[in-house]
């Protein structure tokens, strides 16, 4: 408005005045200042009109990182949602526990979202219980913390799915394919299906062995070296539960390269339904992540709007099976 | 601070006075306010003094989709190096011509960040010629634009290496899978690759053949229905190069659904070295995203902190091989 004032030669007051429309200031004055105003695209700031609000129109997604299937998938569902309703999408990836501690830390000093969408990142004890001072609304995508709105699938029954489809073909010695945090915090869907396959295993009276539940980063590299592990076994497993496509994916480089086969030598089952598990025939228990990130986005939408949302809602999986599993035969290390 | 004056009962000019260290103010009331000041954690708001600045310490990341490998890998190498320069990433998909378009109209008046980075993001001319409206720096990732600042490969040359290789094979019926925008806005790194396909055919005197030259969508899919239709020929190819390791994934599934074998009865290159490409034993021509990423970043972080910058960087790109590439054998439909 000083420009407008300027070039027009009129007070700041009379420009202010004049645009609002408020009266004490001439037809001809006034149509002046809008020409002028106009030329000069006069634009309210958001940032401006926003601070008078307390709003900022904005809504943090942070994911643990951008490589992995659920959480690009799950990313690219939730920005247009946000989007068509008028906010924009912060982008937070935080790998390491210290990224996700400088998250906490400078966020709620920041004041610069209005939400967030925490997805499936792995949380210290200590990070759950400073969620409370974000200040914002939080939303929790593909994990759950009590206390707090999330959408998830059950992951204890998704890993359930996939130990019964192997239980039924005749498998009993059966791996598990975990992930963990370099840092060893807290992976919600990580604990959720080694209690589905502990507990598959438990109701079929097949004993649980340490060794055959081993973890790794969640990356295809992982699911290949998880998989040399198991190969090193005494006893290796006939079929493997993997926490994810990509996993299950490295997992088979490993018995290529060996020479064994899938599913001659050894089951696999995954889960997502990732692009890649049709091309590569693998039996999968599909989960729903575009559904969980447009519904996580209007969760938001609905709680900063002022609505009552459910506080956790759950999400159904389906095993899909392709041509990865199969009955055992004997195999050359089995009595 | 009118909070801090209600409750200390004075007026808010000392308030004002206490907190900025200026005189006039007691000792013991300057203490108290700032005992009620901290208890109410009394922060600036960076939305209000950026206002002043004129800065809003964030950058528009612009990608067409979250599903394609090189759009979410360059997406999280470009956040840490932004972050830690104390820059919040804006996140935008815009996978078709409308979505563009909205983004061009709506960003100089939202004036809500400070540069731009589009990430190869096909663009009609028209959005080309906005661009100068944009008000604020922008940095091109993966393309280029005349008179802006570039990071990305020498197409052209990406593609010739992927030729050379095929036609020192022996190969002299190579197609090429090329991508589209649905819309059909122009995407340079395709038109690059394209120049890049023909150019070698020319200098190895082999007559280019419009048939053998097809654009999909950008997509596994889109692979597998690209080589659908090259197998659909007369004279099918006996060597194909494909955009992307995605998009020759995708060819390979055609290939193997109908009993063909990678490289005996028809070779396949890609370009990107996607983390998938090792495990499929895929023959490509790699190309650095991560620090095409980072480099992108550090050009915008110098650009705004007022550093001349280079405009036009070009990052080398290497043919790697493996087991998809072999000398063409004696096929079924070659006299």
């Amino acid at each position: 408005m000083s420009d407008v004032a300027r070039i027009a030669g009129v007070s700041v007051s009379t420009v202010s005045r004049a645009l609002s429309g408020a009266s004490g200031v001439s037809a001809a004055t006034r149509a002046e200042i809008k020409r002028i105003a106009g030329e000069l695209v006069y634009t309210i700031s958001p940032d401006a009109s926003r601070l008078a609000t307390g709003q900022t129109r904005r809504v943090a997604v942070v994911v643990r990182d951008t490589e992995t299937w659920f959480y690009y998938a799950i990313l690219g569902a939730i920005e247009p949602v946000l989007r068509s309703a008028g906010y924009d999408v912060l982008f937070y990836r935080v790998s390491s526990e210290a990224e996700r501690d400088a998250f906490f830390d400078e966020l709620p000093a920041r004041r610069n979202v209005d939400a967030v969408i925490l997805v499936a990142v792995p949380l210290s004890n200590e990070q759950v219980e400073r969620l409370g001072d974000m200040a914002v609304p939080i939303v929790i995508a593909g994990s759950w913390i009590d206390h707090y709105t999330s959408i998830h699938i059950d992951e204890t029954r998704a890993a359930r799915q996939a130990m019964n489809h192997l239980i039924q073909l005749g498998h009993r010695r059966i791996a598990r394919i975990g992930i963990t945090d370099p840092e060893g915090d807290p992976w919600q869907p990580d604990a959720g299906r080694d209690a589905g396959y502990r507990a598959a295993l438990e109701a079929s009276g097949i004993d649980f062995d340490p060794q055959l539940n081993v973890r790794m980063e969640f990356s295809l590299d992982g699911g290949a070296r998880a998989m040399d592990q198991l190969l090193s076994l005494d006893e290796p497993p006939t079929a493997v539960f993997a926490f994810s496509d990509e996993v299950a994916i490295g997992a088979m480089r490993s018995l290529r390269r060996v020479g064994l086969h899938v599913p001659g030598d050894v089951s696999i089952v995954g889960v997502d339904d990732h692009p890649m598990a049709e091309l590569s025939d693998l039996t999968t228990v599909r989960q729903p992540v575009r559904e969980m990130g447009t519904h996580a986005a209007r969760l938001v939408i609905d709680t900063l709007g002022g609505n009552t949302v459910e506080g956790n809602v759950e999400l159904s999986t389906q095993l899909v099976v392709r041509g990865s599993t199969a009955s055992p035969r004997g195999l050359q290390w089995r009595s």
